[in-house]
């Protein structure tokens, strides 16, 4: 049966609207948005609302969200309980001189929450906090160097950052990579460099894009507490994507390891602007050393949006049911991949599974699985880890799957 | 006749949570809302309200606010056309996967205003925008130097930051600084490094913290402006904390100059969270290479109150009526200074004063003075531009002078 080929839809408000931003800012869109990043056309360009794990684009398509804006959107779009606290907020002030009570509150939150942790303190971008983690272990151990995994997105910042222009030399010569998991490689590293290392940073498990999620080996957070602990060196978690998606205390608690800082940022306050990090009590007087302040920093509804979002987490049991929506998820699109014979690899949490087609190195296939799953309303990012809401129920995932069904008939008939 | 000394009041909400503080954050407050950085005990630590040009403190006392969060408030505290904007775009959705329409608009609407620009992006600091203007200018000109006068503030990133903590000297090795308003400093610069030259990165006047403010002589931007041309170097206007409160079309039409990139931030969307960096045509594409991204930045609602931040600006004539109402503080000050014998200097445009006790070199008694006004509810900052804002009128700023009339007979009280 001939079939019509894959075609870009170019929805006519949405191409409307970039042709107007090509004109006005650099590449139309640009950052983790940038349509060039999935695959032009096909998929959504401007999001105009959005209600629980549901958003309409510029031309009025709905869409099952399943990137919840990266990860920030964790009870759902527009939940009332945090809307409600940050409104409450919102009538008495933002953007202070000083901090607003709820500073002080969210702090001795998240610091009972998270069990190694004394202190907090808040920023605005995960960046932020990533950034000035490493700048403590720095302060605190007088050395330069930093591992991380090769691959792992630690933020937008230079030392770390994905991207290459602007960048100079000295911006990266004392950051160090191994291969996640590689035990040899990261005893090798702390042989050569051990004196020289003020810190190990690492997601809890490994999330890159362009890749499958790959969880740690048995062995592997034990060997990193050691290592760190025998060389001197901080262990900084970087839970910036995972935290509080896979453990109500921390990622850390999921893979039962301690580290000594670690940083959070996009589900502690449901969208609101706000990234925190918390360490031990060691390193509280280099981490006041280190300069630390932005002009929205003591903006206190974003505090007041995480306090409510991070409570209601745990009063709404939020981990078990997002994993419990993942697993039906995951299930279900690998008995359709089966029953459609176009294999699926989903890897990861299945909370926030990464999903590719199966022998698809390149993500090409994956890129037209996606591509036509959006005509079907649904977003699924084509390499990048997806992540889950507490809105996303059974009744969600139902529908989902029975849109995925569509989109896997659809799909045949491109390769038939 | 014997006065009693100057005493911290030390006020017992604010203590009591500035107590619970310490324990659970580095410093208890840290960055520029420090009490360290005041007078600890002799200023309010904690806001818990604010309307229009005043706050209330954990205590209950009222300040009329002359930092404006500072910087951000513009148009006063809890403005209504900037709330009911911002409102209408929060019932859609903040935190999308996609941009919202009204990024678009924004980009649009700055680039009209700003008369050089061509194309706008948006993150969240101050810091965001600065630290990428200088890596568009390293990409576009594959070179590795940065000049800065001595004492601008660029942000928290380690290339500029006022700290030390944590840096190490690859940090800093291709910034370069020269003294403000010394041309002869500036050539020999670029004699020796004009090669090797990416950019000169300036505040439109300078405004150094424990400094005055330091206008640009007559040659200045002309002399700034020709020596980048002749070297190839880009001129980078960190227009963060002056942006939109010296004129209308950005701080270099108030001086007569044209940059190549300028960053914005405080006072584009009255305390919302959002940052800006315009620029020309020519350095669309290198801009495009530079990785810029973060977890909010797409955040649909701080975009809203931007584009109603502005547009207020320019319909209510923010910037006669900020300057207009500057001018009435400071002659009203010089005139109390000069009744009561207690010279002031003060320095920089009358709607962001810079405000000093003649001869007092290390600012202490400055500080005596402003801890004096904090007990006539005046937030008066020792050794920080002020801000004035819309909010600030003629009866605003008649009580504030009554309340600086008593300070200063306090003031004057305890040095006789």
């Amino acid at each position: 049966m001939n079939k019509p080929p894959l075609q870009p839809s170019f929805p006519k408000a949405s191409m409307a609207l970039f042709e107007r931003a090509a004109k006005v800012v650099p590449g139309g869109i640009y950052g983790h948005a940038s349509p060039a990043l999935t695959v032009p056309g096909a998929f959504p360009y401007y999001a105009v609302r959005a209600e629980g794990c549901r958003y309409w684009d510029a031309d009025g398509v709905e869409y099952l969200d399943f990137m919840c804006g990266y990860g920030p959107i964790i009870l759902g779009h527009n939940h009332a309980g945090v809307e409600d606290a940050a409104a409450h907020q919102r009538r008495l002030g933002d953007c202070f001189n000083h901090p607003a009570p709820v500073m002080v509150e969210l702090a001795e939150y998240m610091v009972s929450l998270v069990d190694f942790a004394d202190w907090a303190v808040f920023g605005k971008n995960g960046s932020d906090m990533t950034t000035w983690a490493v700048q403590v272990a720095r302060e605190f151990t007088g050395r330069k160097k930093i591992l991380k995994a090769s691959g792992a997105y630690h933020g937008k910042d230079a030392w770390c950052s994905p991207g290459h222009g602007g960048l100079i030399e000295e911006d990266r010569r004392h950051i160090h990579n191994f291969r996640w998991n590689d035990l040899d490689a990261l005893e090798s590293w702390f042989k050569t460099h051990g004196e020289q290392a003020a810190a190990v940073i690492l997601t809890p498990y490994h999330h890159p894009a362009f890749g499958d999620s790959e969880m740690p080996s048995q062995e592997f957070w034990p060997t990193v507490r050691r290592l760190c602990d025998k060389h001197g060196a901080l262990l900084i978690l970087d839970d910036v994507r995972a935290g509080f998606r896979l453990h109500g205390g921390g990622s850390h608690r999921f893979f039962g390891f301690e580290p000594d800082i670690s940083c959070y940022c996009k589900a502690i306050a449901n969208g609101y602007p706000i990234s925190a990090a918390l360490g031990r009590k060691e390193f509280k007087a280099a981490a006041s050393r280190v300069f630390l302040t932005g002009s929205y920093w003591n903006g206190a509804v974003a505090m007041s949006a995480a306090l409510a979002c991070l409570q209601t987490l745990e009063k709404e049991k939020a981990i078990e049911k997002m994993a419990a929506a993942g697993e039906m998820l995951r299930d279900g699109l690998l008995a359709l991949a089966s029953k459609f014979n176009s294999p699926l690899v989903i890897s990861g949490p299945p909370s926030m599974p990464s999903v590719r087609l199966a022998h698809d190195d390149n993500f090409e296939r994956t890129q037209e699985f996606c591509a036509i799953a959006a005509r079907e309303g649904l977003f699924f990012h084509p390499h990048h880890n997806w992540f889950l809401s507490v809105a996303h129920d059974g009744a969600a995932i139902t529908e989902s799957l029975r849109r995925a069904e569509r989109a896997f008939v659809s799909f045949k008939s491109t390769v038939s």
